[in-house]
C-alpha cells in the first residue's frame, strides 16, 4: 500500500530542529514513511506505483498524538459523576462499574472512547482497565494503538479477581496480546497506586514484569495531596519512594505516572532517574480539584512530561486539544511568566514524549522517514485557522479536534475524511447509547 | 417567517429553574421564540402555516452564547505575538495594527472573527477597536451582533484621532450605527482603560454618554498586577476607585469591565455596586500569564461574571466554548473545590449575563417564550458527546465549537448545517489571508 500526501501546506515534523516544511510531498509506503520531497524539484525521483493521492495543499501533516493516561471503557460513564472531587468521584464511578462493566461492556466503551480518540488525532494511548483483552479487542477494531494490559489492586476490584490471579494474567498478557490484532501497541502492567497495592505485592509485580521483552508499568502516582498522605499513614513512605523501594526503578522497567500533580520536586526527581515519565492530565487535575502540575519547575526538576486526559467520567472528554492548550496555559499559572513553556515544547510532550514513554520512540512522534507512518492531516480551511502566522501557537492554541480531516496509524487511513474506516460509527453509537442506560439504573 | 424545530432532544432552557424540556417543539415566528409545544400532546394547538421545519431529534436547542469581552479585527493578527506577557503583546502588535488597520482592514478582519463566532455559537459579542462603523458594519454582513462603538484614548493612537474628535464620535455613534444594518446589537463607548484616559476625560465621557437611550460603557479593569500599579503611581488610585470618582459608576451606565482579574475584592465590589458586569477572559489570563481570576470569591464578594474570549492575538481563538471550560476549570482551582461553580452557572455566564450586562437581558439569554430567537442546535451524533448522562455538563466538558450544526440570530438561520447563510466563507478566509500577510511585512 503506498499513500502519497502531495503539495502538504506545511509539515510540522517535530523533528530535532522543530523543522516545519512548506510545499513536499510524502509518501507513506508499507506502512512507514518511505520519503519526504520538495514538491518543486524537478529533479526528485519519480514515485512508481500509487495506491492513493491526497491533496494537502490546505493541509497540516504532523505526528500522531499520543495520549498517555486514559481509562477509555469509562466513556460510557461520562457526567454520571459531577462536581466531587477524586474521592467522591471514586466511590460513585465504582459502583456504577461493578455493576455494568463485565468484558463485553469494556469492549463496546473502549470502541467509542477509541474512535473519539482517532477522530481527535490520538494514534496510541496508555490506558488502565478491567479486562484489557476486551479493551485491546475494542480498540484494534477501530484502529488504535492501545498500550494497555492487566489491572492489578490489593482486594478483589469490580472485576472480582484475587491477587495471585492478576499476577499470573501479568505473566500471561503479552503472549494473549498478540493474537487480539489491531495496530502494534505495547504491552503493560498497571498496579492501579500504591494506595491500593501493597509494597509487597508491587516487589513481586516488578519480578514478573521484568522478564518482558519491553517492561513497562502504568500507575497513579501522587495525584492529590489526600493520595500522599494516605500513602505516608499506609506505609511511612511517599508514592515514589515505595515504587522505588519495591525495586521498580532501577531501570529495568519504563515507568508511566499518571498526575504526578503532588510530586515532591526535591527528592522524587532523584528517585525516579529519568526511569518514569509523568503523565500530565489537566483537565482531570482541573475538574476534581486536584490541584496544578507545575510544568517548569517539574521540567527544571530534570522530569519528562507527557500529556494525558485520564477517563471521561473525570474530565470529560478525550480531547488531547484541550490538554495540549491547558498544560500551556496552566504551565504559565503556575510560573507567572508567558514563556513558560513553547508550543513546540507542548507538541512535543503530546507525541514524542508520549511514544518515548512507551518504548516506541524510535518509531512515532515525528515525521521523519523510516518512522511508522502515525499520521495527522490538519484541515487550515476554517476561519479559526486563519491566518496562520506561526503554526506551532495555531496548533496549540487555536485547532481543535474537529480539524483533524484524516488520521494514519501505521499507515492505514482509519479516519478518511472524517469518516471512520474502520467501524460504522453510528451503529457503534446507538449501541453505546443503550449501554450506558443500563449504568443510569444501576446508579446507587 | 416561520420555524420549527420539531422534535427537540433537550432544550437546555438556562430559564430560572434551568430546566431542560424533552421532546418538544419550538416555533420561531418573526425573529421571537412563538411556542414550545410539548411534541407528544395530541391537544396542543396545530401550527397552521410554516415556512422551515428542522428535525431536532439528534440536537440539543439552547440560547446562542454572548461573547462579553473581544477585538474582532484583531483575528488577521492571531499568532502574531507568541510568549510574551501583556505589556511585550501590545507593544508588538500596536506596531502591526498602525501599519495596517484602516477601515477596510478592520471591517474585513471583524467580519473573519464575526464568522468564527457564530460558526461556534456566538450569536451576540462585546467589540472594542478602532473604526467601529466598519466593524459593525464587517458583522452586520455575517449576521453577528456586535455590541461595539468608538474607542478612546487620550493619546491619538494607532487610528490618529484627538480627544474631542474621539468624543464627538462618541456623541454621533448611536445615529450612525443604525444606519449599519445587521441584527439590532446594544451601542458602546469604550474607553480602552484607566491607564490610558485620564479621569478628566472619563468624566466627560459620562457626560455625553449619560444621554444615550440605553448607556454602556465598555473598558478594561485591573488585568495585571502591573495595570493596577501604573494606575496608581498615575492617579494615586486603583483602576474602580477612578472609574467611579469620574461618576461613571452612579448608577446611570451600564459598564462591561475587560478582564477584572486583579480587583480588590475587599473594597471594589461596593464601588462597583452591581452596575458593572465582569468580563472573565481566563485564556487570555493564562496566555499572557496575567494571573487568575477567582470565581467563587468574585461571586461572593457581589460581582457579575460573564465570559469572554479576548481577542485572538493574545487567546488565540473566539472559542467560548473553550473559555466556558477554562472558567470552570480555574474556578475549582482557585477555590480548591471541585464544586465551586455549577455547569448552569457556567451556561448562564456565558448566554443571560452577557445579555444582560449589554441591556438585552429581557430579549436575550434563555429559550423562553417571547424572547428573540438567538438559539443554537448541537448536534449529539458525536462519540464525544455519546452518552448524554448530564447535558449541562456535557455542554461544558465535553461539547466544542464544532457541535454547533445550526444558529439563529433574531430568528434568521445564519449557519445552516454548518454553513453560512450570509456571505462566501472560502473568499472571506482567502481575502483575510492575503491581507494578513501585510501584517507580516509590517512587522517591525
Ligand atoms: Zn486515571
Ligand atoms: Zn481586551
Amino acid at each position: 500500500m503506498t499513500t502519497l500526501l502531495k503539495n502538504c501546506a506545511y509539515v510540522v515534523t517535530l523533528d530535532a530542529d522543530a523543522s516545519v516544511l512548506r510545499d513536499v510531498d510524502v509518501l507513506i509506503d508499507a506502512g512507514r514513511i518511505a520519503r519526504i520531497i520538495d514538491a518543486r524539484d524537478p529533479l526528485a525521483e519519480p514515485i512508481e506505483t500509487l495506491d492513493e493521492t491526497i491533496d494537502c495543499s490546505r493541509r497540516v501533516v504532523m505526528p500522531g498524538l499520543v495520549n498517555l493516561h486514559t481509562h477509555l471503557a469509562m466513556t460510557l460513564l461520562r457526567g454520571l459523576a459531577e462536581d466531587v472531587d477524586l474521592d467522591g468521584f471514586l466511590t460513585r464511578v465504582w459502583a456504577a462499574e461493578g455493576a455494568i462493566m463485565d468484558a463485553a461492556t469494556v469492549r463496546l466503551g473502549t470502541s467509542l472512547g477509541a474512535l473519539e480518540s482517532l477522530r481527535a488525532g490520538t494514534t496510541m494511548a496508555a490506558d488502565m482497565y478491567f479486562h484489557p483483552d476486551a479493551g485491546r479487542a475494542g480498540a484494534a477494531e477501530v484502529g488504535l494503538r492501545l498500550a494497555t494490559g492487566p489491572v492489578l489492586f490489593d482486594g478483589p476490584g469490580p472485576d472480582g479477581l484475587a491477587w495471585e490471579r492478576r499476577l499470573a494474567d501479568v505473566e500471561a498478557w503479552p503472549a494473549l496480546a498478540r493474537t487480539l490484532g489491531g495496530p502494534d501497541a505495547p504491552d503493560l502492567a498497571c498496579p492501579h497506586s500504591t494506595y491500593l497495592v501493597s509494597p509487597g505485592h508491587l516487589a513481586d509485580l516488578g519480578q514478573v514484569v521484568r522478564v518482558w521483552r519491553r517492561p513497562l508499568i502504568h500507575t497513579h502516582v501522587s495525584e492529590t495531596a489526600a493520595e500522599n498522605a494516605q500513602v505516608i499513614a499506609q506505609t511511612g513512605r511517599r508514592p515514589v519512594q515505595v515504587l522505588a523501594d519495591a525495586g521498580l526503578l532501577d531501570g529495568t522497567i519504563g515507568l508511566v505516572f499518571g498526575h504526578g500533580v503532588h510530586l515532591d520536586l526535591a527528592s522524587d526527581p532523584a528517585l525516579i532517574g529519568g526511569h518514569a515519565t509523568i503523565a500530565h492530565c489537566p483537565a482531570s487535575n482541573l475538574k476534581l480539584a486536584s490541584g496544578a502540575l507545575h510544568w517548569a519547575a517539574s521540567v527544571s526538576a530534570g522530569l519528562a512530561l507527557g500529556i494525558g486526559t485520564d477517563g471521561t467520567s473525570s474530565s470529560n472528554d478525550l480531547d488531547l486539544w484541550v490538554a495540549m492548550r491547558l498544560a500551556a496555559m496552566l504551565a504559565r499559572l503556575t510560573s507567572g511568566r508567558p514563556d513558560a513553556v513553547t508550543s513546540v515544547d507542548i507538541l512535543r510532550a503530546a507525541t514524542q514524549v508520549g511514544a518515548r514513554a512507551l518504548g516506541m520512540g524510535d518509531r512515532l512522534g515525528s515525521v521523519e522517514v523510516g518512522k511508522d507512518a502515525d499520521l495527522l492531516l490538519i484541515d487550515l480551511d476554517a476561519e479559526h485557522l486563519t491566518p496562520v502566522h506561526d503554526v506551532h501557537a495555531l496548533l496549540v492554541f487555536a485547532a481543535g479536534r474537529s480539524d483533524v480531516s484524516d488520521v494514519f496509524v501505521a499507515g492505514e487511513r482509519v479516519i478518511a475524511d472524517r469518516v471512520s474506516t474502520t467501524v460504522d460509527a453510528e451503529a457503534l453509537r446507538a449501541q453505546s447509547r443503550e449501554r450506558a442506560a443500563a449504568a443510569v439504573e444501576a446508579w446507587p
